[in-house]
């Protein structure tokens, strides 16, 4: 899989902001990679991008429509159809990460099957793995981890991505989501992989590199996540990540989805994350916190952050406010 | 997914006893779901139940025919498809837990949708699972797990079952792999399932029960291998196990399929079982070992149990010389 660039940001007719978030991301982390934004009538996202038509963004090289907004149920609403199947008319390869797939469409899949374009739905891998090994291969590998879903790691991998590269070293972003999919134009989602090929799709996502390249993989759930954590212990070993990034979001009340469930201590998500890394990477180690301190004012934060840094004895940021770059350094030490 | 007993037992062409441990497993653990075993010219295994043919098993009450042999690949050969399709049309269902699936044959799909049969391929699950919740349920469930694959967590359960039954105790095994689930006529095949539902699967397999029920739930793999601990985890968290059975098998040289990678200590592995599942049930303890000692003389074996009883404080038993009374004497304190 590997989504051709550069992409049109189809909004649809997005209810308002936070339901074009994918294409958000993606226009802040690759914007050389996009031409402009593609919204239908009643859309109420706008992402500040150029609005094109479907031939302007052709006529400016675009090669795939990239669905880039996600509605309740993550359904294909027939509004949305006859923009889609004149985008593969025109020649246009589609992108989603949606629950319904676009393979599913009936209409699309004709028209693709006809002229030879492809459908990726990046949500399901389209691919198999083979089981994990745990064998040690060459590289060198961050994993961001959590303390609970939705707190930031694949931001926290992206920007870790980008100070590299602006340090002038070899790095490369390793999409484990659907957005982070869209955004890389490749990866798997390894929470849609069969249980048994976690590790393996894992260790098929960042393989054996050159001893002074970084793997940069987006994290998934939690360890401490009822839900997710067989999920984020097959990425945990199957990344064999020397540096691993904790992430979290101060002062959110319960675990996402679990009311009454609390988040866990940061140094015991730490330890734990830590102790089970160490089985198929033995210089595993925690290098730094990441938080998302969206919700704290600019002193809060701060002295969240100092706490934290205290606390564990690493370094603490909020990658938003004022980037990784202590948490890079910690990396390359 | 319920298989309906009894069962006549099909050994095909196996090329040596081995072959046919799925069915050996049956025939031990539900004598009086099997009515016979049907081998075909050259089959070298023999479980020394009676040889029927399709039609003296049928008059005898069979309802399903269980593919109870596996060959190199997992496939079904050709030279089986007049048996299995001669059973379909005499009435049986057909169960097996191939890689190949039954429903995947042609010949076979084609008369079993005609007649209206079923065909089991245990090895897929058969129905959507919800995300795991953590939240706690009543009953009482006991789970096996393991320093490594095929230590006999299975066995143990099944044992374990079978004891509580005997003290007139209310109890279920609860099965996760495919022999198992051949054993016991239903369950989860949860390797197979979609990552992100590994823990729900778990939840569905063993829901809430009465306050004096025992699940004994089939662990599969351990957090200790790189392959598959992400299953074994979720597995950990859906069971909610108040009861935990550490199986092992002493003297085994690496983890399975992974030469040069040894076995965790069995103090280790016991410690990193018992944090995790606190995530999901707080009463969660270790309470026995269970090891397969067929490699042993008795004396080696009785000296080996009694250093891990001390070791650990706790009872140690091997199943198959001495039952696993101690288990669950401690299990009911």
């Amino acid at each position: 899989m590997q989504i051709a660039a550069p992409y049109l940001l189809f909004l649809g007719d997005a209810a308002d902001q936070l339901a074009a978030k994918t294409a958000d991301g993606i226009a802040r982390w690759r914007p050389q990679n996009v031409v402009g934004q593609l919204r239908l009538p009643g859309c109420r996202a706008d992402l500040g991008l150029p609005d094109v038509t479907l031939e302007q963004a052709q006529s400016a090289g675009a090669r795939t429509l990239v669905v880039g907004v996600a509605n309740r149920g993550g359904v294909i609403p027939a509004g949305w159809l006859d923009t889609l199947s004149r985008a593969i008319e025109l020649g246009f390869d589609l992108a989603a990460g949606l629950h319904q797939r676009l393979a599913d469409q009936p209409r699309l899949a004709a028209v693709a099957a006809q002229l030879g374009r492809r459908l990726f739905d990046v949500r399901q891998p389209d691919r198999g793995f083979e089981v994990g090994t745990g064998l040690l291969r060459p590289g060198k590998r961050c994993l961001t981890i959590g303390t609970d879903c939705s707190v930031g790691k694949m931001f926290t991998a992206l920007a870790i991505e980008k100070d590299l590269k602006a340090r002038g070293l070899k790095a490369d972003f390793r999409a484990t989501g659907q957005t982070g999919i869209l955004i890389a134009g490749s990866g798997v989602s390894v929470d849609a992989v069969v249980a048994d090929f976690i590790s393996g799709a894992t260790e098929w996502l960042a393989p054996a590199n050159q001893d002074d390249h970084w793997d940069i993989i987006e994290g998934q759930g939690s360890l401490a996540h009822p839900s997710y954590a067989g999920v984020s212990l097959g990425l945990l070993h199957g990344a064999q990540a020397q540096a691993l990034v904790l992430c979290t979001e101060p002062g959110r009340p319960h675990m996402r989805g679990l009311p009454g469930r609390p988040l866990p201590p940061l140094g015991e998500c730490l330890t734990l994350n830590e102790t089970c890394a160490r089985l198929t990477c033995p210089a595993a180690r925690v290098i730094g916190i990441a938080a998302n301190t969206a919700g704290m004012d600019a002193m809060q934060a701060r002295r969240w952050l100092d706490d934290a840094a205290d606390l564990l004895g690493l370094p603490a940021v909020d990658p938003l406010r004022g980037g990784v770059g202590p948490l890079v350094d910690r990396m390359l030490q």
